[in-house]
C-alpha cells in the first residue's frame, strides 16, 4: 500500500500552463535583453504605489488583512458597486482556479474559445471537468458559436475573455450584452477583462451587478504593471461572489500586494500615461511588422500578434530565432492563430531590439 | 434554474478560520496597541531581506519565476536534499490546500487533534473529507492515539504540528520517529513545522528523505518575520513534490516575496539573533504569567499559552477584557485548553503592556 491520490489526480500529467521567461534563460544560460513576451508591463508599478509598497516592507512581518477591507472598499468605490460585489484574490489565475472549483465536478462540461487563456483550462482539468472549445472567427471570440455549444453542452461555465489572448481583439459591448441575455441562467459567464483597463470605457459593457450567471475577472498585472504581485479581483452578484468565501485561502494575499495595489487605484495620471505609451508602442510594432511585409492583428491590448503570413512551422521558427537573439516573446498555440508571433509592447530599447532582429529571424526562417 | 454549485461547497458554510486583528480593529474603531496575538514575529523580517525586498520593487511589473528555482535550490542546500524534494508555495496555508487536494475525495478519512490548526480542518471540509479528531494529551499531541485513531478510520492523512499551535508544545524526536514507523504506508503524515526555526536541532526528528508517507511544511512566516509575505515550503520524498505541479498556482508566487525569502536564508546571525529575543521575551511573558498567579505551558515557540486556572469562560473574558484594552491575544478554542489564552512574544513595549493590564484582565474577569 501506498500513499493513493484522487481519481482525478492520478488523471493528471504533471505540467505547467507556461514556461516562464526565467526557465527559458536558465537553459539558453543568457539573460533575455527584451522581456516582450508575458503582456506584462514594462512601464511598471505608479510610484505612488512603489513608495507606499516600500514604507510596507518592514511591516511584512504582519500577515495582511485576510478580508482585504481596505482594497475592496477603493475597488467597490470605483466600479460603483457594493463591497460585497468584489472579492479579492492572488491574480486572476488564483481566482479562476476558486471559480472552477465552486462549480465543476467530475465530468461537468465547460466551454471556452480553442487558444484561449491556458491557465483556466488548466483548472477544469484539475477539478475533473470536460472541456469544449470553440475555434476564433477572424481571430475573434466567436460569441455565436460560443453560445451553441453551452447549449449543445449545457456547460456550467462559458469563458470569454474581452479582449482576448493571444489575438488582442475584442468584441463590442453589444455582442456581449446580447451573449448574457441569450444565456442560459444555469450558466455562469466567466468574462476576463484582464486587458479591459487598456479600453475606452465605450467599449466596456455594461452588464447589471445584479446579474446572477456573470462573474468578471479584473487584474492589476497588466495596465497596473504589478503582475509580480499577485493582486487579481472578480465583480459579480453577491451570490457568487459569498461563495468564495467557503474555499478561498482567506490569509493568502501579501501584504504589500494589498497596500501597492490600494495605492495604484489612486493613480489615475499614472494609467492614463501608461494607455497612451501603450499606444505609442503598439504604433511602432504595427507599423515594424508592415515594414517587414507581415501583418498585423488590430489588438486593444499592452500585446500584438503579429501575421507572419506562412504556417504554424514558419512562425515557430521566427519565434525560435528571436529568442536566441534573447529578444522573449510567445505565439499563440492553436491553428490557425499559431501562424503569429505575440509581442508585448515594450520600452523603446525593447523595441529597436525587435526592429533590429525581427527582419533577421524572419530571414533565417 | 441558476447557477448550481458543487455537493461539496453547497454544504459548506461561508467561515473563515480565522478573524484577523484588523476586522476587530474595524468592530473596536480603535488600532491595537500591541499586536501579539497571531505568532507573527514583531521582530520583523532581516534588514538583509528588507534590502533585497526593497531594491526588487520596482520589477514587480515581472512575473515571479514559476519554478521557484532559485529559492527552491537555496532551500535544498540548506536541508541537504534535492530541489526535487521541496516545492514552494503561498504559505503553509496555500500548501495545506494543495496537499488535502491531492489526497481527499468526499468521505476519506483524515485524522488530527482536536484544537489543533483550523485552516487544515478549513481545508479538508472544503474538500469533502471526514475529520476525525484526538484529544490533546497533557496539553501535547497524543500521538499515541492519533495513530490508533488513524488505524481504526484508514485515514488518508495524519495531520501532527510539532512544535504544536496553540500549546506551543512538542514531542520528542524519538517519538515522532516511532510514529513514522508504525504509521500504515498508505497514511500520509503532515507534519507541519511552521515553528520548529525554534527548535535547536536536537529536537527536530530526523526523518528519511525517502520515507513515501511524510511531507513536512516549513515556513518564512514565523522565525523569518515574513507572515505577510506568504511563503512556505514542503519537503517530502520526490513523488509527492512532484504531484504538487498537477494542481499549484504555478504563477501564484509574489516575486518580492520569492526575493525577500532567499536573502533570508543568507542572514544566520539574523535568525540566532531573533531566537534569543523570542527566549527572553517568552520568559518574561512567562514570569508575567507566575507573578499574577497564573501558570504557562512550557513552550518551543514564539508564543506562550497562559493557564488562568479557571475555565473557558473565564479565560475568554481575560481575553476580551484585553482586547478592549488594546492588546490583541487569542485563545485556543477547545476543551481543557481554553482554559488558556494564547500570548505571542513582542517586543519590551508590547511585553510592558501585556504586564500592565494583564492583573486588570484577570481583576475585571
Amino acid at each position: 500500500m501506498s500513499i493513493k491520490y484522487t481519481n482525478i489526480v492520478d488523471g493528471l500529467p504533471a505540467s505547467v500552463p507556461f514556461v516562464g521567461p526565467e526557465a527559458q534563460e536558465r537553459t539558453l544560460n543568457q539573460v533575455f535583453k527584451a522581456r516582450i513576451g508575458a503582456n506584462e508591463s514594462v512601464f511598471g508599478p505608479s510610484l505612488k504605489a512603489v513608495m507606499a509598497m516600500q514604507k510596507e516592507i518592514i511591516k511584512t512581518w504582519q500577515y495582511g488583512d485576510p478580508e482585504n477591507y481596505d482594497l475592496i472598499n477603493a475597488l467597490a468605490t470605483k466600479h460603483k458597486v457594493s463591497p460585497k460585489n468584489i472579492v479579492v484574490g492572488e491574480g486572476i489565475d488564483g481566482l479562476l482556479g476558486y471559480l472552477v472549483r465552486l462549480i465543476i465536478q467530475k465530468g461537468d462540461n465547460v466551454v471556452t474559445t480553442d487558444g484561449a487563456y491556458p491557465t483556466f483550462n488548466y483548472h477544469v482539468n484539475g477539478y475533473g471537468g470536460c472541456l469544449h472549445k470553440v475555434p476564433f472567427k477572424n481571430d475573434t471570440e466567436d460569441l455565436e458559436n460560443l453560445l451553441n455549444k453551452v447549449i449543445e453542452t449545457s456547460a456550467k461555465i462559458l469563458y470569454v475573455s474581452n479582449p482576448n489572448n493571444p489575438m488582442g481583439t475584442i468584441n463590442t459591448p453589444k455582442a456581449i450584452e446580447k451573449l448574457i441575455e441569450n444565456l442560459p441562467k444555469s450558466t455562469l459567464l466567466c468574462l476576463d477583462e484582464a486587458y479591459s483597463d487598456f479600453l475606452p470605457t465605450n467599449l466596456i459593457p455594461n452588464i447589471s451587478i445584479n446579474q446572477s450567471n456573470v462573474i468578471r475577472m479584473r487584474t492589476f498585472s497588466k495596465a497596473y504593471g504589478m503582475a509580480g504581485l499577485r493582486v487579481g479581483y472578480a465583480i459579480g452578484e453577491q451570490n457568487i461572489i459569498l461563495n468564495f468565501e467557503k474555499i478561498r485561502n482567506h490569509f493568502g494575499m501579501c501584504r504589500v500586494s494589498q497596500v501597492g495595489a490600494l495605492a495604484a487605484l489612486d493613480d489615475n495620471i499614472f494609467i492614463n500615461d501608461v494607455i497612451q505609451k501603450v499606444g505609442s508602442a503598439r504604433k511602432r510594432i504595427s507599423d515594424i511588422a508592415l515594414s517587414n511585409n507581415c501583418k498585423f492583428v488590430n489588438s486593444y491590448t499592452n500585446f500584438i500578434a503579429i501575421d507572419c503570413l506562412k504556417d504554424d512551422v514558419f512562425a515557430k521558427k521566427v519565434l525560435e530565432n528571436l529568442i536566441k537573439k534573447r529578444i522573449f516573446v510567445r505565439m499563440p498555440y492553436s491553428f490557425p492563430q499559431n501562424r503569429c508571433i505575440r509581442v508585448t509592447v515594450g520600452l523603446d530599447k525593447d523595441i529597436d531590439l525587435f526592429e533590429k532582429y525581427f527582419p533577421i529571424a524572419l530571414k533565417e526562417s
